[in-house]
């Protein structure tokens, strides 16, 4: 342990990849501050339609280039500048990344898409966790799944997303059977960027566990498994997978030379193992056990919580013991469209003069239609709105599925279409929930994280009136980049455990939520009304989403 | 019989009375010419919040001064001075009435709204058409109907609305108990009109089939269903509907002399009896026989066909002998909603930049859209949608239904919904057309008249294309006027009958469309998709539509 009697400040450093840019923040480990935060935008952005050499991108793909993710690492100097602290004062650094991020490595850990001669393959680069490029391979991985009875399906809810790790794999396999043969490993992006810093060539649970279908008791899947997805694929587990798995909190590796050369910290710092970017949004939100419900609303909300047992919960995306807080059992489930849907209202059903009067008055087209719908009743709308813009991630697990609303009028005005979105959303949060109580989950409390919790009080009275539950906020500015110097700060030996280091920013909460009884009450009719719907669309009742997707790409192919 | 040799030219005048204005057209009978068309805009408009004397009016009134009408029937002089003809060559004046609107009349046919007592009575107004302060007038009228198994309910397709007669009489006698007592008449602006020009004291056929549940066979319904709305209300029938019916071509009466000042036509010209608006679009398109259907696609769209034979079909509006041609049954359906829900999403769903291109380019909002939208191929929005923005007409007949859209995406743009806004309409008529020939109506030709149709090919292929069936388009710009122009010619002996007045025009279509076979058979495909929605929502699986607007009225109150 770290003294921290010798009166002297003592600093911890987090990195946060997320899609277009990565963050950086520097700790204060006393006091629980935030000394400064750097942001460093990705040159290539997501790549959809070509790569920089040329190449045509296949439909749904999304691609990165990993310079910028190596190139993002100087924001990471940048913060301890903008900070005014000494990096000798640093004890760790943290990462978090957006998953499944998948990565195809030489033996040096470093992408063949640095080669000259795959710097025009896609599957030589890294895939974003939002290519979708491996749909038919998904059908392939869940159908062989369920034939062989293979025990890890259960604890993705019954499910494989085309997002998750192997998928993505067996895509550059059937597309690049070169790359695919050259890697030496597939990596997910954090454990790329701590192997890059340390060298140490290993791999953190909350990846594998997550993404990959490891778990502490099975492992990874059969090769049996794999050789039942191609006869050639059987080595994927046992040559291009890391077997060398790292709690969060445990140490990668030490910083090496070249990293202290990017980041500018001290060679030998700890470097923690990394999280997936939503987890580390729980101890940077002061929630390390049980019984809590963490929910980050972004573009689409991650809901996340721990339990002491292995429970089975169907829908939801994975449940690792030891993925985000060492001893425990914590599980993600999700939205796959949140502030999105907003988006979509705004840019697509909001006519000129709402912008007009925005402009006039100062403030964001979001504040002024809420504004506008904020004296309504609950149910005053007459809409009701299936949140499915992007499918839907839980409980159903089905990205064939889509939006509707129903319930307009002549009367019907862009401000009640807002506000069928937010309560969309809400209800859509809610059936993640109940589900989560009804697997025997137990929830006392529960927190919002993320920019638009803490931008839109109606937003949020709506969630806390639809869950009929308090609801507090996170005043946490980047959740992700401070809960990763929480993590490194564990592994730099500066806490014991990470509920020592969660208790620093004494839980920041901006403010609480408390239900009205009567808009608890129509809502909870409203609700009803969403699950009747819900089930009918989304269980097999009336397949109509499905069908229109179907004819809608066929027609586009004509 | 006029004598047709003497060389010289004959003209009939009809005047069509609309929402907002009465229109007045000249027709040169021998080439079947409009000569002129003049528009009188009714000055007070319809009035929902409150009457120029102050009386605060009811939810979902609309209400119409008289004098608007009156001084409306100048606009038959302008048109004959426009057309440049001389008076003595009208050979008769024809009047349409939009319907069912109603007035109490005094015993010399004046609205009591122009005596001094009832000046801030709305009751001794004209009820417009969409005057829905009857809700519950109805409600009763209806169950008494069912209960008594009245024969008149499964002419008007076993359903009553509040927009007809006798609901708009029953609640004048509830509300207004003294201006029910006083009134002599209650009358259809139409008759209201004939009876001013002509003091005839008689009723037309149309008016009362269609909205008064009279049929040549057994009248009116009996007193004592009458008795059973409230045992007061039995004399409505036998003091205060009129029994004096006329078919559409009888004379209503001669010009008057006060009718003569007023329109500069020669007193003792022949007035035909009123017709309904869309009905005298008929004779108007050349359609006076049996197997054919008429759409009239304005706001909301009527469809109007004929047959030899009288038909129970569920979910019309009515179906009348002699109603609109002569010998033949006709009967009516349509949809609420059309032009309606193209604004909607015009006004709601249209973002600025659409707004400044079509400016930038001199086109109109509707048609950028259409353009935009013309390129995608059936089905390729991925979009459907229930027309039901206005309730359901036909076939369903509930106006507690609402609108709805499925399929949303992130990617789904404002030209998306719209084209999916035009396709519901087209679904929605779909519906209406299948559900006559499933009831044996025989539908060789199929016309679609109104400014839409002329305005906008897009919307007409998707109808074509949607019915499998060639739709032929009208050129007929005033079709209500003209029709009444015709009605006029027949009162007036110019013609033997109406069909042979119809042939005038030689049909006058502008655009034959013929459906695509390919884009046929996608939409065979969508509109079972439509089908399965209509009835999940409007056959009672699911009365979410129902609950919800319960629940907003509900919210509203509070």
């Amino acid at each position: 342990m770290i003294n921290k009697e010798k009166n002297k400040k003592k600093y911890s450093v987090g990195i946060d990849f997320g899609t277009l840019s990565c963050r950086a923040a520097v700790v204060d480990l006393e006091t629980g501050e935030e000394k400064s935060g750097v942001e460093s935008v990705y040159a290539h952005g997501v790549m959809t339609e070509k790569l920089e050499y040329g190449a045509t991108l296949g439909k749904d793909y999304a691609i990165q280039d990993p310079r910028d993710y190596i190139e993002g690492l100087s924001a990471i100097k940048k913060a301890v500048e903008a900070a005014g602290i000494e990096p000798n004062d640093i004890v760790g650094l943290g990462v978090d990344f957006t998953s499944s991020t998948v990565l195809a490595l030489d033996e040096e850990g470093m992408p063949l898409s640095f080669k000259e001669e795959y710097k025009n393959d896609p599957h030589a680069y890294a895939k974003l966790w939002k290519h979708h490029g491996a749909a038919k391979e998904t059908e392939l991985i869940t159908k062989m799944a369920v034939e062989r009875n293979e025990s890890f399906l259960s604890r993705y809810g019954g499910a494989v997303s085309s997002e998750w790790m192997i998928p993505k794999i067996l895509e550059t396999f059937n597309y690049s059977p070169k790359a695919y043969e050259s890697a030496s490993r597939f990596s997910e992006g954090g454990d790329f960027i701590t192997r890059f810093l340390t060298g140490g060539d290993n791999c953190s649970i909350g990846g594998a566990g997550f993404k990959t279908f490891w778990n502490e008791k099975d492992g990874y899947p059969s090769t049996e498994y794999f050789r039942s997805l191609n006869e050639e694929f059987g080595n994927t587990v046992t040559d291009k997978l890391c077997h060398t798995l790292t709690k969060p909190c445990e140490k990668a590796g030490l910083l090496n030379s070249r990293g202290a050369l990017i980041t500018g910290l001290p060679e030998g710092l700890p470097v923690a193992s990394f999280v997936l970017d939503a987890h580390a949004g729980m101890p940077a939100c002061g929630i390390t056990s049980s019984g809590e419900l963490l929910m980050i609303m972004g573009t689409s909300t991650v809901l996340i919580a721990s339990c002491e047992e292995y429970r089975d919960i169907p829908g939801i995306c994975g449940i690792v013991k030891d993925g985000i807080v060492p001893g425990l059992y914590s599980l993600e489930t999700g939205q796959s469209c949140t502030g999105d849907l907003y988006d979509w209202v705004v840019s697509n059903c909001v006519t000129e003069k709402y912008f007009a009067e925005a402009e006039e008055r100062g403030i964001s087209i979001h504040a002024l239609l809420c504004e506008k719908c904020a004296d309504k009743k609950p149910g005053e709308t007459g809409l009701v709105a299936l949140d499915w813009w992007n499918g839907n991630r839980s409980i159903l697990q089905r990205a064939d599925v889509s939006g509707m609303i129903l319930g307009m009028t002549l009367e019907t005005k862009p401000e009640d279409i807002y506000r069928a979105a937010l309560e969309a959303t809400a209800f859509g949060s809610r059936i993640v929930y109940e589900n989560l109580l009804k697997n025997g989950m137990e929830i006392n409390k529960i927190t919002a994280s993320g920019g638009i919790p803490q931008k839109n009080p109606l937003l949020m009275q709506i969630y806390c009136d639809v869950f009929n539950a308090p609801i507090s906020v996170s005043s946490v500015k980047q959740p992700g980049a401070y809960g990763s110097a929480l993590y490194g700060a564990v592994a730099g030996g500066y806490f014991e455990n990470i509920t020592e280091a969660a208790k620093i920013n004494g839980r920041n909460i901006s403010r609480t939520y408390y239900p009205n009884e009567e808009n608890a009450r129509t809502y909870n009719e409203l609700f009803n009304e969403y699950v009747l719907l819900h089930d009918y669309f989304g269980r097999g009742a009336n397949e109509c989403m499905r069908r229109l997707r179907e004819i809608s790409e066929k027609a586009k192919k004509i």
